[in-house]
């Protein structure tokens, strides 16, 4: 009876709905728009050459967990690797790239078991971020357990440039654990993470920039400081879709990572290009907003709201609520309301809201812009593409490594 | 070299981590003290039968979408059946239990063509909220479908008592409603639900009995102009963990929908009892809070700051951010700061906390009190019990219904 009872929500999977309209989708659905997302693959590509040819572009696992979208960066987007936050997206990374940098500190035995085993095992290239000497000591001598004790772990230093969460706190103490490190038989010295992500998020262009020449200066004096302790630092990573430009014209960096280009949330379209514009919802020489949540309209009162499907489980509300995806209907109906797990609520608070909300039926599906990339993805285990022009759904793809964090 | 890949990951499987201590395991985990829901399961069970014998209690799936908890629910601790909100949750919940109230409205035809099969599949008692004639009408025709024509899908119609989400509006618009599905041939008029989230979150103990009170006077008004009317409510479904007791002596109510009750969050922890105590932190006659987010210390500032595992992955936001569950730690170090996806960090703004931080250690594990029970369990596929006395974990189970929503 058990497995009876499973397979009745077969008829919902969404690959069934390969080929059918929009429209008819079990709501909610994360959706990719293909045109949008194959423009920002293209640009992002074109344009970290354009800025830099010497530096490489490692795409953000987490901001998908999605390893098909990973070769789709790789294989066609300039891409060299990947960077993942936990060992969950670094084993899903791994079955579709070959280069996996762990930019998160590890510290749990039994992870970090995993993690040797990654690298005795994958053959690839994998590497780890660190910012404390015990972990350091602990790491090299869980790599010593390996059957193959020639192997070594790649460790980059976390250095603390201003986020206040992770990473090594001054030049001293970072040059302390790059001297532990290359003391160390079974790990080696890659490089450097120096990541703010805040930076990202602020709206003016001008600020983003200064506030990167900042982190740029403060990585400057690292570097020189541990040049005149004998350490030359090939490897410099960070950086984002809101900023990659300053990291990757600052020649400091030598790799940035961006994950949010492919997709855009609300969040991001809050932060403007150099010709003020909003990045991915006005500015067309920027990334295209190509992701969105489909919900259905569950419930409507006339002139005063309508109730759709897309609640707390559907769309990440950290950063933000969902806005609606058309712009004219987001001018006039811009209040998204969370109302508990599985509802979402838009009021009429002029009378074009009224018109508009009388102008939708029950049953009728809408596209929102999530509030946040990352964790609006890791609510959904799969992902369904779709063709602007036709509205139909074209390609659906898993994604495997969504989950609290392991 | 996929699978091989996958396997790597075995030996964090928190199944492997039964009988061992708490500070081993792989974290971010969603832990639950088994003494505390024993204890809440036992004291809803008694209280509930206390309050009125009449009133049935249906626990919401909603709240763990685990069915090995149902399935206590209904075999140890008095309820007659669950409530669900969505698909994949009602299919999991009919694995273990044989009574299961969709509480929400469902539009999509592919959605109620599933409804449909299970209610003819099943063999169990199901129910569905409605509150719009359309959707009735289209309910009606896609039952007539069915490969047993006698069946029939019991609906149960929403009435807005102020949650201003779903329902009627109108004691007018219910009793249309109502006279449609008598009129139907393939649904039947099960009840109502009367349900407003909000007042369970009320702080204090005499503003909520009073706002429930103000609910049960409009449900008696529309009681009383139904039965004007020829139609005699038999069932009246509502309520949750913050004012049940009200619901349950209401003389209106006869059926309650509990979930957090066996869990406990930082939200309901900052509601008073009767006796002005925190519910599940102080009152001892309350409910216990037994749920808890393992995380582990990853980077630490000695005098500053640590960083912990779990961020908005592990935790979810939309209620408050998650607190310390140690009482005299919280007292010192109250201000969890969101530090994106996979950190949340406790900065020292006191002599004391500074103190506390530097006593921990990268590596240590701490228990946190999420902000909001439902969609922290929606992160989450697996749930530990622990033995607070010895603090091994003694039992696994499985999360099968978490999701977007479908």
């Amino acid at each position: 009876m058990n497995q009876k009872l499973s397979s009745l929500l077969l008829p919902l999977s969404l690959h069934n709905f390969i080929g059918r309209p929009l429209h008819l989708v079990p709501t909610p659905c994360l959706l990719i728009d293909e045109k949008a997302y194959e423009r920002n693959l293209m640009l992002m590509k074109n344009r970290a050459k354009e800025l830099n040819e010497m530096v490489m572009t490692r795409a953000h696992f987490k901001a998908h967990k999605c390893p098909a979208i990973a070769k789709d960066q790789i294989e066609r987007g300039g891409a060299i690797g990947v960077c993942c936050q936990k060992l969950s997206e670094a084993v899903e990374a791994l079955k579709a790239v070959d280069d996996v940098l762990i930019s998160n500190e590890v510290v749990n035995v039994d992870k970090l078991r995993v993690i040797r085993n990654m690298n005795e095992i994958s053959g690839k290239t994998i590497s780890l971020c660190v910012d404390n000497e015990q972990i350091v000591t602990l790491i090299d001598k869980i790599m010593a357990e390996s059957n193959e004790p020639n192997q070594k772990l790649q460790l980059v230093v976390e250095y603390n440039v201003g986020q206040n969460r992770c990473g090594t706190n001054s030049e001293e103490e970072t040059l302390k654990l790059i001297k532990l490190i290359e003391k160390c038989k079974h790990v080696e010295f890659k490089g450097l993470q120096c990541y703010k992500g805040a930076n990202q998020h602020i709206v003016k262009y001008e600020d983003r920039k200064e506030a990167v020449a900042r982190v740029v200066e403060k990585v400057k004096r690292l570097l020189d400081y541990l040049s005149q302790n004998g350490v030359f630092v090939k490897y410099v990573t960070g950086g984002g879709t809101g900023t990659f430009e300053f990291e990757a014209s600052s020649d400091v960096f030598t790799e940035i990572q961006p994950g949010s280009y492919l997709f855009g949330d609300a969040d991001y379209g809050k932060i403007l290009t150099s010709s003020n514009g909003k990045t991915m919802l006005e500015d067309e020489s920027a990334f295209s907003q190509s992701l969105y949540i489909l919900t259905t309209i569950v419930s409507k009162v006339p002139n005063t709201r309508i109730v759709v499907d897309a609640g707390l489980k559907a769309s990440s509300l950290d950063s933000g609520v969902p806005i609606i995806a058309d712009a004219e209907h987001r001018k006039i109906l811009s209040n998204y309301k969370p109302g508990g797990d599985e509802h979402g609520i838009f009021e009429a608070h002029s009378e074009k809201a009224q018109e508009l909300i009388n102008s939708l039926n029950v049953g009728d599906v809408l596209k929102l812009i999530p509030g946040h990339v990352d964790p609006t993805f890791n609510m959904y285990d799969m992902v369904a593409f779709f063709n602007p022009d036709n509205h139909l759904i074209t390609r659906v793809e898993s994604i495997t490594a969504r989950g609290p964090g392991i």
